[in-house]
This record gives structure tokens, C-alpha cells and sequence, in this order.
């Protein structure tokens, strides 16, 4: 097709909507061509799309004409997701940003998909209710693209990701179609579990217009303890005497030496002096019991030699370390180096293998490789931290990410753990499922999309 | 198809199978007509596969030949999900019963569908280890029947259902394929959520043939207080009081007079005297965490006036209040009533609601209504308790299930909450699922069972 009869097609879509529902803007293509990640291509029109009955015309229409439509959130993904790699419609569902209800009875939440995942989570708070997913970017990334992605978080070790907390969404099929799937039942065994191929399928199957999340209890006290090693390894020991000792914490991060390093000079830190490893643990529960149970957890800690040892009791206690945390990608990137961040997880048995790995690239490759992340998990963010004044090691750095992901999916890991596929992975795509797998998404991929308008260029070609 | 082309073809399946995996002899055919509901229809073969060559073997020529194949775990389903109601084949997975593996390190387990459920949760027990879901047919049900039913039980509230514990499948496509789907990590974003979408798919959309389930920390401790209310309705506000005050129970059960009153004369308890309400709730975690917890949860419910108030510490603590709970269903059947047991499921401030929908059908239709179950999750068994000595109640009967299923909806409910659609709630299916999700069912299934052989004749037809 070509570009004048696309842009006259897109025309006629635009009268069929609201004012200001399809633009064409240069600034709006813009700032509409990609995410976080580096890549990005311009869309030849965006649809802001108020309500259901838009987003329906425009996949009903864009299916009939063959148009490439890209979902997106808030655009804060982390691996290029949704690049319109193939021109086409971008359509943001950041418009549609209505928190519609919070039941303290039923424990539920119905939002659209625009709302602020930080957002929600401070109002579902104010009523004594929880909302555990909480990626790093949660202030700025919305429920709709946690929902594409599948988003995860410190506290998914204890509480789940994402998908736990879908109980039903409204979804607009590719042809149109809107339907919903799901219920407002904390348990529901009617049909199949539909709504919930949607959680992560990255913007290839559907648009979800609306969301009934459930909630907890919100959690009425919680304490942490942060905890320096001399090494990982001393760290990767400690991680399996606590589970084997049976807690569960709401969080338990981990960082490396050279992440330390990189957080103690940004913060001038004086606790950090010396710390080959930094973990963070936190529990959350009623206010005695994780009073007793910190206790517990400190002094089983302290047998592994740390290089210091502190408990922070509290909402403030907590913030002192978590406020630590949230430094650790600033510090990295205060190096001057370029990070390229790879939220690679393995088998929690296999955390030692994977820092001998990252070791073992950081020799091999002269490229500096920095860990960070949920090693409860297993979810570590390797991060290979670029010299781009050595010309060599951009080309290094391509083979080194060979590697990292073919040793991950060696030891028995995945590529991507909670950032998804997008264009950063795909070309690892044909390591990380089997030809079986690739095939079975196409199959479901071609019933629900037919026409192949959603998300196309990304992993299912 | 003709009896008779029908009857060579499977004999000559049969030859292409290892000595003894299709059976015709009368009572193995029998022994696969149903499973604990009343329906019955018999199949024309017994599969005994003893591996997943044999199975793909199987599924290949069936699809081929449009042979239809029943799938089905220990036959303990509760709704008739595996009725061979079109006859071909019942294809049992109950002879591929090996655990695999248990690994401590990556708190997983690999298991064949035909492992019981509670002999998993021993096994993974002696190693510290914790398997949640527990229906409570967990000692004759077997892991392939809880995924095919994404099966519940008490301790769901806290910890999720089977689904939840679902890492990886090896599951054999109906044209006989057998794909990896999954993997060994707690958290996975590769691609779309494959895996799961076949648990709770009542073997409609493929055969697992193995599993790898998530394991956590075996809780270190565990208490329960057994509470007797004078009514169910003083019992659903203690319920909210204790959600409020951000309790997060591994279990919470509740039980009605009638229930209780049974109960009462089976076991000869004098202290369910006078209660018209029974409700248990566990907690569990670090001892003394648990010990400080269950002293703060049973002076809360202590405010509202119980008939009695008891706690259970420990395993052997807690053991008393379950047996009891074990008894709910056969007390029932010590009326000599016939119970018909539906485990609807309503949002969790509808509770009180759907009590009165209870108590109303029994006033409207003259059949007591016995409600027992998992409260905490809005999960109740609602009970119609016939006595078949009045005809008159058989036909009333079926009235007053479909006022319960028309009025369950109309809470914002489901249908079935953990034992599954099957024949059972077939002829409401059309009031649970919109058209549109309806379609999408079909639509998902066509594309996974072109031949349309797997466990037809249930909810898609």
C-alpha cells in the first residue's frame, strides 16, 4: 500500500472519531515513536482514544484496511515494546485514566488502563488496601502497560506479579470486538482463563480498555534489614540459609560490588565502606509479629561475617534502604558508562552461576558488568556497562550479550523476567522457546489476530 | 461413523500402542465412565498411556480419525468434567504417577500428572518444603486433574490456586504435538503466558504431561481459632472486621447451623452447641510471629459475642478444628438428604447477600440450603439438600439451582469457583460468559483442536 493512500485511509478513520482522537502531528508522532529503550520509529498517526467505542472503530477499521496498530501505555518499557516498528497507527491508551472504583469490601479495584501505577497505589492505600505490583517506574508507567508486560517489582517475591492481580479486563480484539473476561470473584473456575492471556502478551492480541484488579489487605507494618557482605558469594550463601530457615520476605534485593561502589560515591554512604554485596530484606506483617521476626532474621544474618548490619523499623526505618535502592541505576549511570540493562532470571538455585557468569563475560569481553535486582527472585539485572570511548566494546558488547543470554538459558533460565521481549530480545527469541512454542504463539497469535494489525515486527515477526 | 469402523480403528490404534495401553474390556470401560458426579456414559477405549510418546501417539491418530478423547486425572472431579459423553476414548494420565524431582535450591518440583496431590505435599513436606493447594479431595485427586480444574481449597485464600503454582507444562497438542511450555524461574516474561492458559481448561485444549510446579519455604507454624457465632450474619461481620484490621488468614471456613447442627450430632461436640455459625481461621509463619497474631485475631472476635472461642496451636492444634471441618460433608450426608453441592463463588462484600439467596431459595422451594466453605475467598458451597422421599423436591430442585446460579450472577458472581463448569453447570454457562467471551472460547479452541476430538460435548458443546 502506498503512503498516500495510508495517509488517506488514516484521514478517513480520523472523521470517524472524536475530535482530536487520530493525530498527525510532527511532535506528536514524535513523541509517540518509541520507549525507553534506543530504538525508535516514527508512526504515521497516533490514536488518543477516549473511550472503548474508539478504540473499537479503530481496530475494527485498521483490521479491515491491514494498518499496524502498536498499543502503549505510558511508554516506559524497557525493551523497545512499543516502537511502531512498521508505521502504522500508535495508539495510546494514556487518555483513558480513570481510577473507576475502590471496593473495600470486595478487595477489588476497576481502573483503566491510563491510570498511574503509583497512582493507584497511594489511593487504594488511603483506604487501608494494597496494590503489591511495584516496578521501579512505577510513578511514571501506567496499569495498562504493567498488564503488556506482565510488570514485577521488589515486593513480587512475596506477592506475585501482575497477572495475580487481574481478575478480569475489558479487552478490544483486533477485529474490534469488545468483550469481557473474567469476574470480580477472588476465585473464578468459569472457562478458561482468557483474560489472563493477555497479561504480558505485549500489545499482540488485544487492547485492554479496563482492568478489575484485586487487592489486599494493606500490609500494617513492615522492617528491613540491609546488610553488607564482603562478596556475592557470601550473599548467594545467605539467600539460601533464609529461605531454607523458612521466611518469606516482601522483598530481598541485592547488589554488587561495583553497584555499591557506584551508590557509596553518589551518596557518600559511609555504611557501604567495604561491602563486596549489598542485600536488602524486607518483611511486612502485623507490627509484633515482624518486630519478632526481624529479630530472627537479623541474627541468622549476622552469622554470615557481614561487613555491617542495620534494621530500619517502620515505613521511615524501610525508606532509609529503599531510598539506597533507588540510587543503584542513577550510580551506575553516574559512571559515564552506558548500561545495558538485561533483567535476565535464572533458577533461584542458580544465583551463584550466574555472577560467575557475569564474571566470567566482564574478563572475556574488558566490559565492566554490574548486578543488581530481586535475587529472591532470581531476577538479577545484569547489567554490562559500556566504555563507548573504546570503540571495541560496542562490538564486544553485542557478543557478550550472546553469551549472557545463551549461559542464562543454559543454567535453566529466561531471558527476560519482567521487562518482556520487545525488540531489545527478540533476537534471542528462537533460544528462549522451542520451535513447538514459537509455533503454538503463532497459532493463537493468527485466531485472534488474523489480519496481524497488533504490535506487529516484534517477536512473532 | 459406523460401531463397527469405529471399534478397528481403535484396535488398530491399539497395535500401534505398547501391550496394554487401550483397554476394551468391560469394567476398565466402566471404571472410566465418570467421576464423582452422577452422570455416566461409557467410553469405547481406555488409554493407560504410559508416556508422552504413547499420549502424542494417541491424540495424532484421534485427531486424524476424529476419534473424540476424554483426558481425566484420579476421576474425582466433582461436576462431571470427564463423562466420556460423546464415547472414543478416555484417555487416563493416572499411570504416569512419578515425582521427577523435588530440587530445595530452586523451590521446584517436576512431576507427572498422575502424582496424588497429597502425596506430593508429603513428599515436598519432608524437605521443608510447600505445596499449597489443597482440595479436599487432596488424598484421591492427582495433580493433572487439580491443573485440568485449576483446583482450590482452603488455604487458596492465602496462597493462591493450582494455577498460581504452575511454572512450566509439557503438554501434547490434540494433533498430537508435544511442546515445552514455561520454565524453571519464578518469574518469566518470554513470550505470551502459554502455559496457563491450559490449566483450568478441563482437558479441552491439550494433555499435560508434565508438570513443574512452584514450591515455597514449608511455613515454620501454624494456629487456628475455632469460632462459634449465633448467626451467619454476626459471622460475615467478624469477617470484615478482620479483613479491616488487615489480617491475612491462610484459611478462612465458615459454616451454617445446619451444617453445624450436623456436625454437632455426627461428632458429638459440645461446643458447637448453640453456634449457629462456625468459623476457623489459620495463620501461619514464624511461631512466635503466629503466637502474637492468633492472641490479636481472637481478642478481635471476641468482640462480637461468640457461642464459643477456641484456639489450636501447632500442627496437632490446628488438626482438631480440621477434622472437624473434614466432617462438614459427611454430617450432610448423615441427614440422608441427598446433597447437591454447588461451589459458587461471589465477590467477597456479597457475602450476607448471598447467604439470604440461601436462606430465601429454602423458604421459596421447601429444600434446606446448607452453606459451608471458603468464606474468606467468597467461595461457598451452597448446598441443596434434597430428601427424595418428597418427589416433589427433585423437580423443585432444579429450580431452585437455577435461581441460585440467576442470582449468584446477579452478585457479580461465578458460577464455579474451583471445581469447573463440566456437565454439571453446563446448562448455565450461557448466563456466566458474555456472547463475546463465549466466541473467544471458540475461537481459542478451534485453533487448538481444529478436529474438535478433545472432551467434547461439555461447555463448548
Amino acid at each position: 500500500m502506498t503512503g498516500v493512500t495510508r495517509r488517506s485511509l488514516l484521514g478517513r478513520l480520523a472523521r470517524q472519531l472524536p475530535p482530536g482522537e487520530l493525530v498527525f502531528t510532527p511532535e506528536t508522532l514524535a513523541a509517540h515513536a518509541g520507549d525507553k529503550w534506543f530504538a525508535s520509529h516514527l508512526p504515521e498517526a497516533v490514536a488518543l482514544p477516549g473511550s472503548v467505542e474508539s478504540v473499537s472503530r479503530i481496530l475494527a477499521f485498521a483490521s479491515r484496511h491491514r494498518i499496524p496498530v502498536t498499543p502503549r501505555g505510558a511508554g516506559h518499557g524497557y525493551v523497545g515494546g512499543c516502537v511502531p516498528v512498521q508505521g502504522g497507527i500508535a495508539l495510546s491508551v494514556a487518555g483513558m485514566n480513570r481510577i473507576l472504583e475502590i471496593s473495600p469490601v470486595d478487595f477489588v479495584t476497576v481502573v483503566q488502563p491510563g491510570v498511574r501505577t503509583a497512582a493507584l497505589q497511594e489511593a487504594v492505600e488511603r483506604q487501608g488496601l494494597y496494590y503489591p505490583p511495584d516496578p521501579a517506574s512505577r510513578a511514571d508507567c501506567s496499569i495498562g502497560g504493567n498488564i503488556a508486560t506482565n510488570a514485577g517489582g521488589p515486593r513480587c517475591l512475596k506477592y506475585g506479579v501482575t497477572r495475580d492481580y487481574v481478575m478480569a479486563l475489558q479487552v478490544v480484539l483486533a477485529d474490534g470486538t469488545v468483550t469481557r473476561l473474567g469476574g470480580r470473584t477472588h476465585k473464578n473456575k468459569t472457562g478458561f482463563d482468557l483474560h489472563r492471556l493477555f497479561v504480558g502478551s505485549e500489545g499482540m492480541l488485544g487492547v485492554v480498555t479496563e482492568a478489575t484488579l484485586k487487592l489486599l489487605p494493606l500490609p500494617a507494618y513492615r522492617a528491613c534489614v540491609g546488610v553488607g557482605f564482603p562478596d556475592m558469594k557470601t550473599a548467594a550463601r545467605a539467600i539460601r540459609a533464609l529461605f531454607a530457615a523458612r521466611f518469606i520476605p516482601s522483598a530481598l534485593e541485592l547488589a554488587d560490588g561495583f553497584t555499591v561502589d557506584a551508590a557509596r560515591r553518589r551518596t557518600g554512604s559511609k555504611l557501604l565502606r567495604g561491602a563486596g554485596a549489598l542485600m536488602i530484606v524486607e518483611l511486612d506483617g502485623r507490627e509484633r509479629a515482624v518486630r519478632s521476626e526481624i529479630t530472627e532474621l537479623s541474627r541468622l544474618l549476622a552469622d554470615f561475617k557481614p561487613t555491617f548490619i542495620q534494621k530500619g523499623l517502620g515505613p521511615e526505618g524501610c525508606e532509609r534502604f529503599w531510598k539506597l535502592r533507588r540510587e543503584f541505576s542513577y550510580s551506575l549511570r553516574d559512571t559515564g558508562l552506558t548500561k545495558l540493562n538485561e533483567d535476565v532470571v535464572v533458577p533461584r538455585g542458580s544465583l551463584e552461576a550466574l555472577f560467575r557468569l557475569g564474571a566470567s563475560l566482564q574478563k572475556k569481553h574488558g566490559i565492566r558488568v554490574a548486578c543488581f535486582g530481586h535475587a529472591g527472585d532470581g531476577n538479577i539485572h545484569v547489567n554490562l556497562m559500556l566504555d563507548e570511548t573504546v570503540p571495541a566494546q560496542r562490538a564486544a558488547s553485542d557478543r557478550a550479550l550472546d553469551e549472557l543470554f545463551q549461559g542464562v538459558v543454559a543454567l535453566g533460565g529466561s531471558i527476560t523476567g519482567e521487562h518482556g521481549v520487545g525488540l531489545a530480545k527478540q533476537p534471542w527469541w528462537s533460544i528462549a522457546v522451542s520451535p513447538e512454542s514459537d509455533a503454538l504463539h503463532r497459532r493463537v497469535k493468527a485466531s485472534l489476530d488474523p489480519a496481524g494489525i497488533l504490535n506487529p515486527g516484534k517477536f512473532l515477526g
